[in-house]
């Protein structure tokens, strides 16, 4: 066995683990690390282990009337996720997902023991709400994932998929909406589909929208009761006291934050139309990534852009490579550099 | 069930969850910030997977020739605990401690589905080699918890027993020293058995000598293949780059922060000579607090401190109640708040 983890490498320019490169704006860093100087000067306590301002602070960004007692948290929405297979995982149970998608899920499940199921998606990676619900019907998991938009791929998830799949299972349904803010904005969030449906569970993250991957902060909103069976898995004072500061703090700062998500997907379109241009088949995508086939030689063309002072990531779909919306610079270099490899066949 | 968790009371002398009870100093706290600051620049990427800096400072810190390839970190040392358990416990394998003993450890060893076994300590809780040794070969477990000094009695646990324990299985043997910057200064730690042992491994936290509770830092030296063993069970990115920054800059204030060491060592020896005084029997502590006998109804002293403002806690022995050593002026209101209950019987 090897550990996961996409490769890091030094390269100027990285587009390979769907990072947001836009680093915060020093205004508000300035407002996280005032926060935090508060937080160190009782740092010699235990944090508060029910995190209760943050927890506030994500209800009021969800909105949609969510209480704090619906949300939860964790280090990185991996922590969050392993929480829930901690608590409805493990030996003889099974955790199911249409594949290709996030490659933690089956390693997550594994984790506590239970049995991986891979679904299977139709043409241009779309599932549609007859076939996941038959499906998940066959399967009968005890979990399912539905990554919405779904990362490698970009594609979006209508909420009639969802409502499809609660309905088709007893199971637990997490929808992953790790890169949500990067949807049309006038599109509803699963978070809409919460009321009435106790074993429906809405996972996000701020390492994408907030730029915030190396705070590593994952969240989920779900049923009061839900997050109850979570307290029992966690280890006690799991979130540090300068993790729940800094994630506080950056949470008043949404509206700033989200400015750069319209940045990122006006790079994200641009890609999508020059890759087209040079003859690369995208993927329509609501994250901030686009996957796009057409490449003859994967390995061949990954290492060209390397050599060029450009990671993207090959995610093991043949014929394929998948590339972060960066800057605009960034993504001039990337395109420039993809241009100057060669048109795809 | 319900969640593991000392309560959380907001008295103004909290002497119950082993704390250190002095805020970090304000020109370290400055330097933290300093560090974080830096950090911040980058936190819209991903962390460090490797935690360079930091395993390199917790080597260092721990000296004996330690490298950075024989050193673990975690979200506190539950979580580094955690890790050896999802990597060498789980269904079908046994972890045994001596009890009463830390009480996260059957939590922690149930929570991969293996089986936690409970050995016997002797007289005043002490633990000896031969004792040790027999109990650990009848008991054959997969993994041997020896809490060194014991949490919660403060029980100093000598070199012989760990080294015996050690040739008495063929399983890994951590030797927690969460509390180990409390014993005498010219006691050998753990680290020095580690050289051709590669089943010993030594865990620590910054939680208690470093004052750094709220900052959720887990540490352990061990063999770099059992080091290989947790990557493959972290979570990528698992430690924070605020957590890094963080921590590595504490570790440079060393000196600093074990001066407050002193001062609550001579606290905790104050505690045991005026509850002695009292009629109370305190057993011999290593750590940075005192459990005490000789108390006719804990649940009574306990709730006639707590309705002095005095909080310590009540952790399950009959006849028991254990007690933080705190600042003097922390410590002379509990000690006068006992007296003031009156004598034990």
């Amino acid at each position: 066995m090897t550990p996961y983890g996409a490769p890091q490498a030094p390269l100027s320019v990285a587009l390979n683990v769907n990072e947001n490169t836009h680093p915060v704006p020093q205004h508000v860093a300035d407002d996280i690390l005032d926060a935090i100087a508060l937080a160190l000067r009782e740092v010699n306590r235990y944090p508060d282990r029910e995190f209760t301002a943050l927890r506030e602070g994500f209800a009021d960004y969800l909105g949609h009337g969510l209480e704090r007692d619906q949300i939860w948290a964790g280090n990185g929405s991996n922590e969050v996720l392993q929480h829930i297979l901690q608590a409805f995982g493990g030996p003889g149970r099974t955790a199911f997902g249409f594949a290709p998608t996030y490659s933690m899920y089956p390693l997550l499940t594994r984790g506590t023991g239970a049995e991986w199921i891979a679904g299977t998606r139709g043409h241009d990676f779309v599932v549609t709400a007859d076939d996941a619900a038959r499906q998940v019907a066959d399967a009968r998991p005890d979990v399912v994932f539905l990554c919405a938009p779904n990362n490698p791929t970009g594609t979006p998830m209508g909420l009639d998929v969802i409502e499809a799949v609660y309905d088709a299972t007893d199971g637990i349904v997490i929808v992953d909406e790790a890169y949500q803010e990067f949807a049309p904005r006038d599109e509803r969030s699963a978070v809409t589909l919460l009321p009435d449906r106790e074993r429906l569970v809405v996972s996000r993250t701020m390492s994408k929208a907030f730029a915030f991957a190396g705070a590593r902060v994952g969240y989920l909103a779900a049923d009061p009761a839900f997050i109850d069976a979570l307290r029992l898995v966690r280890l006690p004072y799991h979130l540090s006291a300068l993790t729940q500061a800094a994630a506080t703090a950056a949470l008043r700062h949404a509206p700033v934050m989200l400015s750069m998500v319209d940045e990122i997907v006006a790079q994200r379109e641009r890609i999508s139309a020059t890759v087209a241009a040079l003859g690369y088949q995208p993927y329509e995508s609501w994250a901030n990534f686009v996957l796009f086939g057409g490449v003859d030689d994967p390995a061949a063309t990954w290492r060209a852009l390397y050599d060029r002072g450009i990671l993207i990531r090959d995610i093991g779909i043949p014929g394929h490579l998948r590339v972060t919306a960066g800057t605009e610079e960034e993504t001039t270099a990337f395109l420039d550099a993809l241009a100057s490899v060669g048109s795809a066949s």
